[in-house]
Protein backbone atom coordinates (compact mmCIF):
# COMPACT_ATOMS: atom_id res chain seq x y z
CA UNK A 1 0.00 0.00 0.00
CA UNK A 2 1.08 3.42 -0.74
CA UNK A 3 0.20 6.67 1.09
CA UNK A 4 -1.41 9.66 -0.03
CA UNK A 5 -0.90 12.51 1.61
CA UNK A 6 -2.52 16.16 0.63
CA UNK A 7 -0.56 19.34 1.17
CA UNK A 8 -2.93 22.62 1.18
CA UNK A 9 -0.12 25.23 0.45
CA UNK A 10 3.22 25.56 -1.32
CA UNK A 11 4.71 27.00 2.22
CA UNK A 12 3.77 23.79 3.70
CA UNK A 13 4.97 21.48 0.84
CA UNK A 14 8.92 21.16 3.62
CA UNK A 15 7.20 19.26 5.81
CA UNK A 16 4.95 16.99 3.35
CA UNK A 17 8.28 16.35 1.19
CA UNK A 18 8.96 12.89 0.42
CA UNK A 19 11.53 12.51 -2.84
CA UNK A 20 10.41 9.35 -3.45
CA UNK A 21 6.57 10.61 -4.07
CA UNK A 22 4.82 11.66 -7.12
CA UNK A 23 3.42 15.42 -6.84
CA UNK A 24 -0.15 15.89 -8.23
CA UNK A 25 -0.16 19.88 -8.66
CA UNK A 26 -3.58 21.27 -8.23
CA UNK A 27 -4.60 25.18 -9.07
CA UNK A 28 -8.47 24.07 -10.15
CA UNK A 29 -9.42 28.06 -11.07
CA UNK A 30 -7.28 27.97 -13.58
CA UNK A 31 -4.01 27.09 -13.89
CA UNK A 32 -4.03 23.59 -13.93
CA UNK A 33 -7.43 23.18 -15.51
CA UNK A 34 -5.99 25.31 -18.33
CA UNK A 35 -2.60 23.31 -18.55
CA UNK A 36 -4.75 20.36 -19.33
CA UNK A 37 -7.29 22.52 -21.70
CA UNK A 38 -3.39 23.57 -23.08
CA UNK A 39 -2.39 19.92 -23.87
CA UNK A 40 -5.69 18.68 -25.25
CA UNK A 41 -5.64 21.38 -27.77
CA UNK A 42 -1.48 20.08 -29.13
CA UNK A 43 0.17 22.09 -27.23
CA UNK A 44 3.82 20.82 -27.67
CA UNK A 45 5.30 21.77 -24.12
CA UNK A 46 4.40 24.33 -21.94
CA UNK A 47 7.83 26.18 -19.87
CA UNK A 48 6.34 27.61 -16.14
CA UNK A 49 8.00 30.53 -15.36
CA UNK A 50 7.91 31.92 -11.77
CA UNK A 51 8.58 35.92 -11.95
CA UNK A 52 7.14 38.59 -14.42
CA UNK A 53 10.77 39.17 -15.65
CA UNK A 54 11.35 35.54 -16.68
CA UNK A 55 8.15 35.90 -18.91
CA UNK A 56 9.18 38.77 -20.07
CA UNK A 57 12.90 37.75 -21.31
CA UNK A 58 11.13 34.58 -23.13
CA UNK A 59 8.30 37.21 -24.88
CA UNK A 60 11.56 39.07 -26.12
CA UNK A 61 13.20 35.94 -27.17
CA UNK A 62 10.08 35.29 -29.38
CA UNK A 63 8.16 32.60 -27.42
CA UNK A 64 4.89 32.90 -26.85
CA UNK A 65 3.89 33.82 -23.93
CA UNK A 66 0.61 33.12 -21.24
CA UNK A 67 1.10 35.46 -18.46
CA UNK A 68 -1.48 36.38 -16.03
CA UNK A 69 -1.21 38.24 -11.81
CA UNK A 70 -4.60 38.28 -9.59
CA UNK A 71 -6.35 37.24 -12.56
CA UNK A 72 -5.26 39.97 -15.37
CA UNK A 73 -3.21 39.22 -17.95
CA UNK A 74 -0.08 40.90 -17.93
CA UNK A 75 0.34 43.92 -20.25
CA UNK A 76 3.44 42.24 -22.69
CA UNK A 77 1.58 38.64 -22.73
CA UNK A 78 -0.17 37.04 -25.76
CA UNK A 79 -2.80 36.09 -23.57
CA UNK A 80 -3.61 35.04 -19.67
CA UNK A 81 -4.87 32.32 -17.76
CA UNK A 82 -8.19 31.02 -18.58
CA UNK A 83 -8.55 27.51 -20.43
CA UNK A 84 -10.46 29.01 -23.10
CA UNK A 85 -7.32 31.20 -24.75
CA UNK A 86 -5.20 27.74 -25.10
CA UNK A 87 -7.67 26.45 -28.06
CA UNK A 88 -5.81 24.76 -30.86
CA UNK A 89 -5.92 27.60 -33.07
CA UNK A 90 -3.73 29.56 -30.36
CA UNK A 91 -1.47 26.92 -29.22
CA UNK A 92 -1.42 23.52 -31.56
CA UNK A 93 2.08 22.28 -31.97
CA UNK A 94 3.59 25.47 -30.06
CA UNK A 95 5.98 25.80 -26.84
CA UNK A 96 3.98 28.24 -24.52
CA UNK A 97 5.78 29.71 -21.77
CA UNK A 98 3.26 30.50 -18.66
CA UNK A 99 3.36 32.00 -15.61
CA UNK A 100 0.62 32.53 -12.55
CA UNK A 101 -0.25 34.04 -9.82
CA UNK A 102 -0.05 30.73 -7.68
CA UNK A 103 0.01 27.57 -10.06
CA UNK A 104 3.32 28.06 -11.68
CA UNK A 105 5.29 28.82 -8.89
CA UNK A 106 4.39 25.43 -7.27
CA UNK A 107 5.38 22.97 -9.86
CA UNK A 108 9.13 24.62 -9.71
CA UNK A 109 8.67 23.66 -5.54
CA UNK A 110 7.82 20.23 -6.03
CA UNK A 111 10.80 19.44 -8.85
CA UNK A 112 13.30 17.20 -6.32
CA UNK A 113 10.35 14.75 -6.39
CA UNK A 114 10.06 11.32 -8.12
CA UNK A 115 7.88 12.85 -10.74
CA UNK A 116 5.40 16.40 -11.11
CA UNK A 117 1.77 16.01 -12.72
CA UNK A 118 -0.86 18.35 -13.15
CA UNK A 119 -4.44 17.72 -11.49
CA UNK A 120 -7.72 19.19 -12.30
CA UNK A 121 -11.40 18.07 -12.81
CA UNK A 122 -10.48 17.87 -16.57
CA UNK A 123 -8.13 14.92 -16.43
CA UNK A 124 -9.23 13.26 -13.09
CA UNK A 125 -9.90 9.84 -14.18
CA UNK A 126 -6.78 9.67 -17.07
CA UNK A 127 -4.55 11.01 -14.27
CA UNK A 128 -5.89 8.52 -11.27
CA UNK A 129 -5.64 5.65 -13.35
CA UNK A 130 -1.86 6.57 -14.37
CA UNK A 131 -1.05 7.08 -10.68
CA UNK A 132 -1.86 3.79 -9.74
CA UNK A 133 -0.18 2.20 -12.18
CA UNK A 134 3.11 4.13 -10.88
CA UNK A 135 3.15 1.88 -7.84
CA UNK A 136 4.81 5.27 -5.63
CA UNK A 137 3.33 7.63 -2.70
CA UNK A 138 1.39 10.49 -3.77
CA UNK A 139 1.39 14.65 -2.49
CA UNK A 140 -1.34 16.09 -3.63
CA UNK A 141 -0.14 19.84 -3.24
CA UNK A 142 -2.62 22.70 -4.10
CA UNK A 143 -1.36 25.76 -5.12
CA UNK A 144 -4.11 27.48 -3.04
CA UNK A 145 -3.99 31.58 -2.66
CA UNK A 146 -0.83 33.47 -2.17
CA UNK A 147 0.15 30.76 0.48
CA UNK A 148 -3.12 30.08 1.68
CA UNK A 149 -5.47 27.38 1.82
CA UNK A 150 -8.23 27.33 -0.71
CA UNK A 151 -11.38 25.66 -1.34
CA UNK A 152 -11.97 24.32 -4.86
CA UNK A 153 -8.25 22.86 -4.80
CA UNK A 154 -9.13 21.41 -1.59
CA UNK A 155 -12.41 19.44 -2.77
CA UNK A 156 -10.34 18.27 -6.27
CA UNK A 157 -8.01 16.75 -3.54
CA UNK A 158 -10.68 14.96 -2.13
CA UNK A 159 -12.42 13.82 -5.28
CA UNK A 160 -8.63 12.39 -6.37
CA UNK A 161 -7.87 10.75 -2.93
CA UNK A 162 -11.52 8.72 -3.11
CA UNK A 163 -10.37 7.29 -6.63
CA UNK A 164 -6.96 6.73 -5.52
CA UNK A 165 -8.66 4.79 -2.49
CA UNK A 166 -11.48 2.81 -4.18
CA UNK A 167 -8.52 1.43 -6.14
CA UNK A 168 -7.27 -0.40 -2.71
CA UNK A 169 -3.31 0.41 -3.43
CA UNK A 170 -3.25 3.30 -1.64
CA UNK A 171 -4.11 4.47 2.48
CA UNK A 172 -3.40 7.90 4.46
CA UNK A 173 -3.18 8.92 7.79
CA UNK A 174 -2.56 12.66 6.83
CA UNK A 175 -5.15 14.59 8.07
CA UNK A 176 -5.77 16.87 5.57
CA UNK A 177 -6.26 14.26 3.01
CA UNK A 178 -9.72 12.58 5.24
CA UNK A 179 -10.47 16.52 5.34
CA UNK A 180 -10.31 16.94 2.02
CA UNK A 181 -11.90 13.52 1.05
CA UNK A 182 -14.92 14.42 3.74
CA UNK A 183 -15.53 17.71 1.74
CA UNK A 184 -15.46 16.00 -1.56
CA UNK A 185 -18.01 13.39 -0.16
CA UNK A 186 -20.44 15.76 1.16
CA UNK A 187 -20.28 18.43 -2.07
CA UNK A 188 -19.63 16.09 -4.85
CA UNK A 189 -23.68 16.28 -5.91
CA UNK A 190 -23.56 20.06 -5.70
CA UNK A 191 -20.15 21.12 -6.63
CA UNK A 192 -20.99 24.59 -7.86
CA UNK A 193 -22.94 25.80 -4.77
CA UNK A 194 -19.74 24.78 -2.75
CA UNK A 195 -17.70 26.56 -5.09
CA UNK A 196 -20.05 29.63 -5.14
CA UNK A 197 -18.30 30.03 -1.37
CA UNK A 198 -15.04 30.24 -2.79
CA UNK A 199 -12.67 33.68 -2.24
CA UNK A 200 -11.35 32.37 -5.81
CA UNK A 201 -15.00 32.41 -7.18
CA UNK A 202 -15.74 36.05 -6.08
CA UNK A 203 -12.28 37.58 -7.56
CA UNK A 204 -13.26 35.77 -11.03
CA UNK A 205 -16.85 36.91 -10.74
CA UNK A 206 -15.29 40.75 -10.15
CA UNK A 207 -13.07 40.54 -13.25
CA UNK A 208 -15.14 38.90 -15.26
CA UNK A 209 -13.36 35.78 -15.60
CA UNK A 210 -15.77 33.15 -14.07
CA UNK A 211 -17.08 31.70 -18.06
CA UNK A 212 -14.92 29.14 -17.02
CA UNK A 213 -16.00 28.01 -14.28
CA UNK A 214 -18.26 24.90 -15.37
CA UNK A 215 -15.31 24.30 -17.90
CA UNK A 216 -13.04 23.85 -14.78
CA UNK A 217 -15.25 21.77 -12.46
CA UNK A 218 -16.31 19.25 -15.41
CA UNK A 219 -14.39 15.99 -14.54
CA UNK A 220 -12.68 14.17 -17.54
CA UNK A 221 -12.86 17.01 -20.72
CA UNK A 222 -9.00 16.53 -21.57
CA UNK A 223 -6.92 13.22 -21.60
CA UNK A 224 -3.72 14.29 -20.71
CA UNK A 225 -0.92 14.11 -18.12
CA UNK A 226 1.05 16.83 -18.29
CA UNK A 227 4.66 16.12 -16.81
CA UNK A 228 7.18 18.47 -15.55
CA UNK A 229 10.56 17.21 -16.76
CA UNK A 230 12.42 19.64 -14.78
CA UNK A 231 12.27 22.58 -17.07
CA UNK A 232 8.72 22.02 -19.09
CA UNK A 233 5.62 20.30 -18.78
CA UNK A 234 4.89 17.83 -21.51
CA UNK A 235 2.51 15.06 -22.12
CA UNK A 236 3.22 11.76 -20.10
CA UNK A 237 0.74 9.86 -22.74
CA UNK B 1 -18.31 44.24 11.06
CA UNK B 2 -15.15 42.67 11.84
CA UNK B 3 -13.65 39.30 9.88
CA UNK B 4 -12.59 36.17 10.68
CA UNK B 5 -9.90 34.38 9.43
CA UNK B 6 -8.50 30.78 9.95
CA UNK B 7 -5.26 29.66 9.69
CA UNK B 8 -5.01 25.89 9.78
CA UNK B 9 -0.84 26.15 10.58
CA UNK B 10 1.57 27.92 12.03
CA UNK B 11 3.68 28.07 9.03
CA UNK B 12 1.00 29.79 7.12
CA UNK B 13 0.56 32.48 9.99
CA UNK B 14 2.38 35.16 8.14
CA UNK B 15 -0.01 35.02 5.54
CA UNK B 16 -2.58 35.23 7.53
CA UNK B 17 -1.30 37.90 10.25
CA UNK B 18 -2.83 41.28 10.85
CA UNK B 19 -1.46 42.99 14.17
CA UNK B 20 -4.86 44.21 14.74
CA UNK B 21 -6.71 41.26 15.26
CA UNK B 22 -6.91 39.35 18.06
CA UNK B 23 -5.30 35.96 17.76
CA UNK B 24 -6.89 32.64 19.40
CA UNK B 25 -4.58 29.95 20.03
CA UNK B 26 -5.97 26.18 19.49
CA UNK B 27 -4.37 22.96 19.97
CA UNK B 28 -7.37 20.91 21.11
CA UNK B 29 -5.36 17.83 21.59
CA UNK B 30 -4.42 18.58 24.13
CA UNK B 31 -2.46 21.67 25.27
CA UNK B 32 -5.49 24.66 25.04
CA UNK B 33 -7.75 22.19 26.52
CA UNK B 34 -4.76 21.43 29.13
CA UNK B 35 -3.91 25.42 30.08
CA UNK B 36 -8.12 25.93 30.25
CA UNK B 37 -7.97 23.33 32.84
CA UNK B 38 -4.98 24.66 34.68
CA UNK B 39 -6.66 27.74 34.88
CA UNK B 40 -10.01 26.47 36.13
CA UNK B 41 -7.87 24.59 38.60
CA UNK B 42 -6.54 28.50 39.94
CA UNK B 43 -3.10 28.05 38.25
CA UNK B 44 -1.58 31.90 38.52
CA UNK B 45 0.66 32.30 35.48
CA UNK B 46 2.03 29.42 33.01
CA UNK B 47 5.62 30.49 30.72
CA UNK B 48 4.97 28.72 27.90
CA UNK B 49 8.68 27.84 26.19
CA UNK B 50 9.52 26.58 22.82
CA UNK B 51 12.65 24.44 23.33
CA UNK B 52 13.15 21.92 25.82
CA UNK B 53 16.38 23.04 27.25
CA UNK B 54 14.39 26.83 28.10
CA UNK B 55 11.91 23.98 29.50
CA UNK B 56 15.06 22.75 31.61
CA UNK B 57 16.78 25.87 32.41
CA UNK B 58 13.14 26.77 34.41
CA UNK B 59 13.10 23.30 36.09
CA UNK B 60 16.40 23.85 37.82
CA UNK B 61 15.52 27.53 38.69
CA UNK B 62 12.53 25.30 40.80
CA UNK B 63 9.64 26.08 38.83
CA UNK B 64 6.91 22.97 38.07
CA UNK B 65 7.40 22.29 34.56
CA UNK B 66 4.91 20.86 32.34
CA UNK B 67 6.91 19.18 28.97
CA UNK B 68 5.98 16.88 26.56
CA UNK B 69 7.35 16.03 23.30
CA UNK B 70 5.27 13.62 20.66
CA UNK B 71 2.67 13.22 23.93
CA UNK B 72 5.27 11.81 25.91
CA UNK B 73 6.58 13.60 29.44
CA UNK B 74 10.19 14.88 29.20
CA UNK B 75 12.32 13.25 31.82
CA UNK B 76 13.04 16.43 33.92
CA UNK B 77 9.28 17.32 33.86
CA UNK B 78 7.34 16.98 37.03
CA UNK B 79 4.53 16.04 34.40
CA UNK B 80 3.16 16.00 30.71
CA UNK B 81 0.49 17.40 28.51
CA UNK B 82 -2.67 15.65 30.09
CA UNK B 83 -5.19 18.07 31.75
CA UNK B 84 -5.52 15.84 33.99
CA UNK B 85 -2.27 16.62 35.23
CA UNK B 86 -3.47 20.43 35.89
CA UNK B 87 -5.22 19.76 38.39
CA UNK B 88 -5.82 22.34 41.79
CA UNK B 89 -3.43 19.97 43.80
CA UNK B 90 -1.15 19.92 40.99
CA UNK B 91 -1.03 23.93 40.19
CA UNK B 92 -3.82 26.18 42.46
CA UNK B 93 -1.97 29.35 42.84
CA UNK B 94 1.21 28.30 41.19
CA UNK B 95 3.43 29.66 38.34
CA UNK B 96 3.89 26.32 35.61
CA UNK B 97 6.15 26.50 32.93
CA UNK B 98 4.91 24.45 29.77
CA UNK B 99 6.28 22.86 26.76
CA UNK B 100 4.85 20.81 23.86
CA UNK B 101 5.10 19.85 20.71
CA UNK B 102 3.27 22.28 18.99
CA UNK B 103 0.83 24.18 21.30
CA UNK B 104 3.19 26.48 22.95
CA UNK B 105 5.44 26.86 20.38
CA UNK B 106 2.10 28.76 18.31
CA UNK B 107 1.35 30.84 21.34
CA UNK B 108 4.47 32.72 20.75
CA UNK B 109 4.25 33.35 17.13
CA UNK B 110 1.50 35.08 17.78
CA UNK B 111 2.95 37.56 20.46
CA UNK B 112 2.80 40.47 17.97
CA UNK B 113 -0.70 40.90 17.73
CA UNK B 114 -3.58 42.84 19.30
CA UNK B 115 -4.04 40.09 22.18
CA UNK B 116 -3.68 36.37 21.71
CA UNK B 117 -5.76 34.14 23.58
CA UNK B 118 -6.33 30.59 24.64
CA UNK B 119 -9.33 28.53 23.05
CA UNK B 120 -10.41 24.95 23.37
CA UNK B 121 -13.60 23.55 23.20
CA UNK B 122 -13.60 23.49 27.02
CA UNK B 123 -13.77 27.40 27.20
CA UNK B 124 -15.48 28.43 23.93
CA UNK B 125 -18.50 30.33 25.32
CA UNK B 126 -17.11 32.21 27.63
CA UNK B 127 -14.24 33.05 25.13
CA UNK B 128 -16.47 33.56 22.27
CA UNK B 129 -18.66 35.82 24.35
CA UNK B 130 -15.49 37.98 25.00
CA UNK B 131 -14.57 37.96 21.46
CA UNK B 132 -17.44 39.70 20.78
CA UNK B 133 -16.98 42.17 23.31
CA UNK B 134 -13.79 42.97 21.68
CA UNK B 135 -14.89 44.76 18.38
CA UNK B 136 -11.34 43.67 16.70
CA UNK B 137 -11.12 41.05 13.82
CA UNK B 138 -9.80 37.51 14.38
CA UNK B 139 -7.43 34.67 13.39
CA UNK B 140 -8.26 31.45 14.76
CA UNK B 141 -4.07 30.44 14.73
CA UNK B 142 -4.72 26.42 14.86
CA UNK B 143 -1.19 24.91 16.36
CA UNK B 144 -1.61 21.53 14.10
CA UNK B 145 1.16 18.92 13.60
CA UNK B 146 4.03 19.94 13.25
CA UNK B 147 3.24 22.76 10.90
CA UNK B 148 1.08 20.72 9.09
CA UNK B 149 -2.86 20.55 8.89
CA UNK B 150 -5.06 18.86 11.48
CA UNK B 151 -8.34 18.19 12.05
CA UNK B 152 -9.16 18.52 15.38
CA UNK B 153 -8.49 21.79 15.40
CA UNK B 154 -9.68 22.86 12.34
CA UNK B 155 -13.21 21.82 13.55
CA UNK B 156 -13.02 23.55 16.38
CA UNK B 157 -12.37 26.72 14.63
CA UNK B 158 -15.54 26.11 13.11
CA UNK B 159 -17.17 25.52 15.81
CA UNK B 160 -15.41 29.17 17.48
CA UNK B 161 -16.58 30.77 13.58
CA UNK B 162 -19.86 29.46 13.84
CA UNK B 163 -20.59 31.46 17.36
CA UNK B 164 -18.77 34.02 16.17
CA UNK B 165 -20.90 34.79 13.09
CA UNK B 166 -24.15 33.91 14.62
CA UNK B 167 -23.41 37.02 16.76
CA UNK B 168 -24.06 39.26 13.39
CA UNK B 169 -20.66 41.19 14.87
CA UNK B 170 -18.64 39.36 12.09
CA UNK B 171 -18.08 38.63 8.54
CA UNK B 172 -15.58 35.84 6.55
CA UNK B 173 -14.05 35.91 3.17
CA UNK B 174 -11.73 33.27 3.90
CA UNK B 175 -11.94 30.03 2.50
CA UNK B 176 -10.24 28.41 5.87
CA UNK B 177 -12.84 29.95 7.91
CA UNK B 178 -15.39 28.75 5.59
CA UNK B 179 -14.27 25.06 4.93
CA UNK B 180 -13.49 24.59 8.78
CA UNK B 181 -17.29 26.23 9.34
CA UNK B 182 -18.65 23.43 6.82
CA UNK B 183 -16.84 20.84 9.03
CA UNK B 184 -18.26 21.62 12.36
CA UNK B 185 -22.01 21.94 10.60
CA UNK B 186 -21.77 18.26 9.27
CA UNK B 187 -19.69 16.83 11.78
CA UNK B 188 -21.19 18.86 15.01
CA UNK B 189 -23.92 15.85 15.78
CA UNK B 190 -20.57 13.33 16.30
CA UNK B 191 -17.69 14.90 16.93
CA UNK B 192 -16.36 11.52 17.94
CA UNK B 193 -16.49 9.89 14.60
CA UNK B 194 -14.62 12.51 13.35
CA UNK B 195 -11.83 12.58 15.83
CA UNK B 196 -11.29 9.08 15.42
CA UNK B 197 -10.29 9.89 12.04
CA UNK B 198 -7.42 11.56 13.51
CA UNK B 199 -3.97 11.07 12.99
CA UNK B 200 -3.39 12.78 16.72
CA UNK B 201 -6.19 10.44 17.64
CA UNK B 202 -4.32 7.62 16.89
CA UNK B 203 -1.01 8.45 18.43
CA UNK B 204 -2.53 9.43 21.87
CA UNK B 205 -4.03 5.57 21.68
CA UNK B 206 -0.60 4.02 21.13
CA UNK B 207 0.75 5.99 23.97
CA UNK B 208 -2.67 5.47 26.30
CA UNK B 209 -3.06 8.91 26.15
CA UNK B 210 -6.30 8.99 24.95
CA UNK B 211 -8.46 8.83 28.15
CA UNK B 212 -8.46 12.77 28.03
CA UNK B 213 -10.41 12.98 24.88
CA UNK B 214 -13.90 13.58 26.27
CA UNK B 215 -13.10 16.19 28.31
CA UNK B 216 -10.83 18.15 25.14
CA UNK B 217 -14.12 17.87 23.02
CA UNK B 218 -16.33 19.05 26.11
CA UNK B 219 -17.94 22.10 25.96
CA UNK B 220 -17.85 25.03 28.12
CA UNK B 221 -16.06 23.41 31.73
CA UNK B 222 -13.84 25.74 32.12
CA UNK B 223 -15.00 29.35 32.47
CA UNK B 224 -11.84 31.06 31.89
CA UNK B 225 -9.80 32.87 29.56
CA UNK B 226 -6.32 32.99 29.29
CA UNK B 227 -4.85 35.79 27.55
CA UNK B 228 -1.10 36.11 26.84
CA UNK B 229 1.00 39.04 28.29
CA UNK B 230 3.77 38.59 26.08
CA UNK B 231 5.74 36.33 28.72
CA UNK B 232 3.12 34.31 30.10
CA UNK B 233 -0.54 33.57 30.09
CA UNK B 234 -2.61 35.38 32.63
CA UNK B 235 -6.07 34.88 33.34
CA UNK B 236 -8.25 37.82 31.63
CA UNK B 237 -11.22 37.35 33.47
Amino acid sequence: MNSIEVCYSPALFEYHQNNDAIVVVVDVLRATSSICAAFAAGVSKIIPVKTKDEALAYKQKGYLVAAERNGLVLDFADFGNSPYNFSAENVGGKEVVYSTTNGTKTIQIAAQSKAVVIGAFSNISVLSDWLIQQHAPIIILCAGWKNKYNIEDSVFAGALTQKLLDSKQFETECDSAVSALLMWQQHAQNLSALIDQCAQRERLRKNNLDDCIDFCLTPDTCNVIPLFNGTALISAG
